[in-house]
């Protein structure tokens, strides 16, 4: 008998080997085996191809019918729910993966090559390990800081701007940060559910513990400093503002060494505002902050840190890169209601450096929390008063997800942009300027062979203008750094917030579609009502906290760009009014000439 | 017996087929015609090629023996004077050839690639025919004007900035002008030179009337109100100043019909200052004044006319750029001592132009003047006191072709830069701000779909960045209207007074070898003392009328550079200010976002 499984959401194929599929859609399976996320099969109209597992729900010819291979154990799926991750850890967002890109875009920005929505797994180069960094003490110490996985791939390492100078195309700048699957947190659930649980056992809104929630699976003690208020803002569910909200700065990193000078790292100076108390952290810290706080929050966009670089760790460049990096992660973070607030973060900011078991101390904690994935929704406290309308719930989540892609085929297009402007300035901009600049010298040296003392000044003057023309090409190479650079560091930090949200979306819509499920199964008699209402109520509280982030995300974007817009303009100001004052300065050699 | 040739002047082969000779070299002739102004011969290493006739004196072997077949009427070579130029005219200078030359040019600047100082006509497609325009009264209301051979040079008539807009390589700019070669004036000359004449009867010396003139064969009657003055100014001989100075506009220029509509011409209303009378004149008059000026005056630089143009005569941009052109010619010949002053630039200026009898007249007056040529010079007064040193005068008339070289060079290298930077600014620069423009419009329609009221005004604050950056771009592609255009009509004008400087510069050298020549005869008693100081009193007035000529030239030079110079970095300075204002205007769209 032919497997067969129907389609949850819309795909459509972008690469050679793919095929759409339509929501609703029963398709044949040739094996339940999934290939790194991918499934094969043919879809309605005959054609066969690639889909991506977590796009589908295999239909179970019996109850007692085998799930992906992944996931025989059954409730407990814990140990193998990083099964199809490709050696190495998860992939990058594809909306990472600009490079091979750009070109498309350039042609055709109104596609979106850089966004896939629900996207599974691709494997690409560029990985991170995270199982070193988790759960063990052991290799704590190692230094691990930078040395697992790394980019390498040619052409990138080169830094900004590193496209082929003499091609027309569009240059490549590397985006990419640290970056785990969204929801790689399943809960352990406890096996009681009557409303029938996905069979995709990697969609994330099963390994975010959102369908353990929804099933009311989740138990846990939630103590009262735990609790996570959602209220009614002006524009709907907000997180309810840090009532004690503080920033920290980053300054000074410094290498450092350890076992009498065996292993060096980068140490940065981290002061937070409310302990004025400066602590130092490693990239390896944040490193395993990151991945705490991806695994507890199912629904919130937790900012990526900077991406990992194999050589060059030392260099000045690099480690100011990386500064300005978490500068900005370390300022999404304070801001976010939640994130700024919660234990490990806490931990992490606080803790003296040199205490090192009270530091193992809180890492440990902060390993064993509980209130992780499924359980993290026990700790939501939504407003009082009525319950969302779901309905009207779907469609702004519909409206966000329509908004991120856009805005995310907009970022990656600014960001090929404004580095291939970056670059043009550095070199064409640079040259052609410089080329009026020699050019005015080699009149002023020519006319300086006339022997006439009375244009001793005006041979002095054009000399000046090329002078002064080459200083402004110099300008034009300069300038990048002042803007584009600052604007670029911000677009990188949202693309991994563009590239959270189909994760955190998924979560909300796989919980919609269990409430929908569950009135069908009244319907039927195949559920009572109190148990429908209790999945109703639960998707209730994932809805609250998934629109509260929404609101988060639309208010610190508003800021940060509008700032950064802000910044761009007063420096390109800055620029052209320093190129006029130079041209002035030029000028003004003429008069007495 | 072999044909030997004495070289008189350094050539160095710059294309295949030529060899390079050096001065006081003997050359093998293979024959003494000459192919369009190139003779064929070996040089003393054996290198057989082409060298120009000009720089070379053929060896009598025997007193009676042939000239050049053009020049065996012996004294009167008149009517064969034009005979080595090729059919359509003077072929023109080399130093306009850029098209194909800015590559070799921009790789290596120090070279002279556009430059070959007594170059002999090199034939080119672009010609002028000016027997035309000689002496017949027959064909003068024939519509010639911009009828004869003209331009068709493909990829050319595309105007400016024409260049290849997807290579990297530099632009060619279209820079050429009316040119005759100079000194196309051979006067009739008596026979009763004892000093020996040149052989080479179509060098510049021969045809500019110099020789003769040296030779003491020159004979005229001069009017007092034809006398030209030099006198000693503070930097060395100069042209006395005009004492009636005056300028003209050219205005409105006008499309004009007649034989009752069949015939089409452009007419441009000159206003000279000192009649304040307003008179229309057609191109092919300014052709034929420009004709009449070259002939008359051997040793002045006549400023270029406009090229004439093949097609689209009545369009609106081609009128406007001649009658740019003809207003750089206007402010030449007005800021000329001499040209300004001259009996038929004066009737040009000021004849009646409904008064055909009257044109006529002075038309038919100018083209039977006897001053001209040879005679031109004994029109010239020089100033009381000493004669001048001669050894003083080659080492300064030396450097002044040193310094022509080294200027044209540069002249051409600012043309070319300056025309590639036009061409880039209208194409890669507009592009590259526009689309900074079109992604930040792409950003702010992204944010549109956020649906949050408190985003509007960031929207469309980004929507006007955009739209300024749009129009920067165009800001951009407009500017080399504004800067480059004036400045390259200069350089333009003075590549003209470049290419005439080797004539000029010639016809003293000729006299100077005379006086060398002269004073070996009398030492070998084959020429008398008195005979002898004859010649080089009359190579004194050459000497001075030719020091005349460069100090005007260094006068205005230095003036219209400055002044050039100045416009193009007001107009520079403007434009980032206006660059500046725009982008400020979209920074305070920020403030109330």
């Amino acid at each position: 008998m032919a497997l067969k499984a129907r389609v949850l959401y819309d795909f459509n194929s972008e690469n050679p080997g793919e095929i759409s599929v339509k929501e609703n859609e029963i398709v044949t399976l040739y094996s339940e085996q999934d290939i790194e996320g991918w499934l094969e099969g043919s879809n309605t109209k005959g054609e066969r191809g690639l889909f991506p597992a977590s796009y589908v729900e295999v239909v179970k010819s019996d109850t007692g019918t085998t799930l992906n291979n992944n996931s025989t154990s059954g409730d407990t799926y814990q140990g193998s729910r990083y099964s199809n991750i490709p050696a190495g850890g998860f992939a990058e967002p594809t909306s990472y993966k600009i490079q091979n890109q750009t070109d498309n875009l350039t042609k055709t920005p109104a596609t979106s090559p850089g966004f896939t929505a629900f996207s599974p797994p691709i494997p690409v180069q560029q990985q991170h390990v995270y199982q070193a960094s988790q759960g063990s003490d052991d290799d704590w110490d190692d230094d691990w800081d930078d040395s697992s996985t790394v980019a390498d791939e040619p052409g990138v390492v080169g830094g900004r701007y590193s496209g082929d100078l003499d091609s027309n195309g569009p240059a490549t700048y590397r985006v990419s940060t640290s970056s785990v699957s969204r929801g790689s947190n399943a809960q352990q659930a406890k096996s009681s559910a009557t409303v029938s649980r996905n069979l995709n056992r990697f969609s994330t809104f099963v390994k975010s513990g959102g369908e353990a929630f929804v099933l009311g699976e989740a138990a846990g003690f939630v103590k009262d400093g735990d609790k996570i208020c959602v209220v009614m803002g002006q524009y709907g569910p907000e997180w309810q503002e840090n009532p004690y909200p503080f920033a920290c700065t980053i300054d000074d990193p410094t290498k450092q060494t350890k076992f009498k000078g065996m292993k060096s790292y980068i140490a940065y100076k981290l002061t937070p505002t409310h302990t004025q108390t400066q602590v130092n952290r490693r990239y390896k810290h944040f490193d395993w902050l990151y991945a705490r706080l991806v695994e507890k929050f199912p629904v919130i966009s937790v900012p990526h840190i900077p991406e990992k670089q194999a050589t060059g760790r030392f260099e000045e460049d690099f480690i100011s890169k990386r500064r300005k990096g978490l500068i900005w992660w370390m300022n999404h973070m304070t801001s976010h209601p939640v994130l700024s607030k919660c234990d490990v973060f806490q931990h992490f900011l606080t803790c003296n450096s040199t205490d090192e078991k009270a530091w193992k101390q809180g890492k440990r904690k902060a390993e064993r929390d509980e209130m992780v994935g499924a359980n993290f929704f026990l700790t939501i406290s939504t407003p009082s008063g009525p319950s969302l309308d779901l309905i009207e719930v779907e469609s702004k989540i519909d409206g966000f997800r329509a908004f991120t892609k856009k805005m995310d085929e907009s970022v990656v297009q600014v960001n090929a942009t404004t580095n291939e402007f970056a670059r043009k300035q550095i070199t064409w901009f640079k040259k052609e300027y410089q080329k009026v600049g020699q050019a005015f010298r080699v009149l002023g040296q020519a006319f300086e062979l006339d022997q006439q003392a009375y244009s001793l000044g005006l041979n002095q003057a054009i000399a000046f203008t090329g002078e002064a023309y080459d200083a402004v090409g110099e300008y034009f190479a300069e300038q990048p750094k002042q803007d584009v650079d600052p604007l670029m560091d911000l677009l990188q930090l949202y693309q991994g917030h563009l590239a959270n949200y189909p994760d955190i979306i998924h979560v909300q819509k796989g919980a919609l579609t269990k409430v929908k499920e569950s009135q069908k199964h009244v319907e039927e008699g195949k559920m009572d009502t109190p148990q429908a209402e209790g999945v109703k109520e639960r998707c209730n509280i994932i809805s609250f906290a998934t629109l509260a982030e929404i609101q988060h995300f639309h208010q610190i974007r508003v800021r940060d760009f509008k700032a950064q817009m802000q910044q761009y303009l007063t420096e390109q100001i800055g620029f052209f009014q320093k190129i006029t004052g130079k041209l002035e300065e030029a000028l003004q050699k003429y008069d007495n000439a």
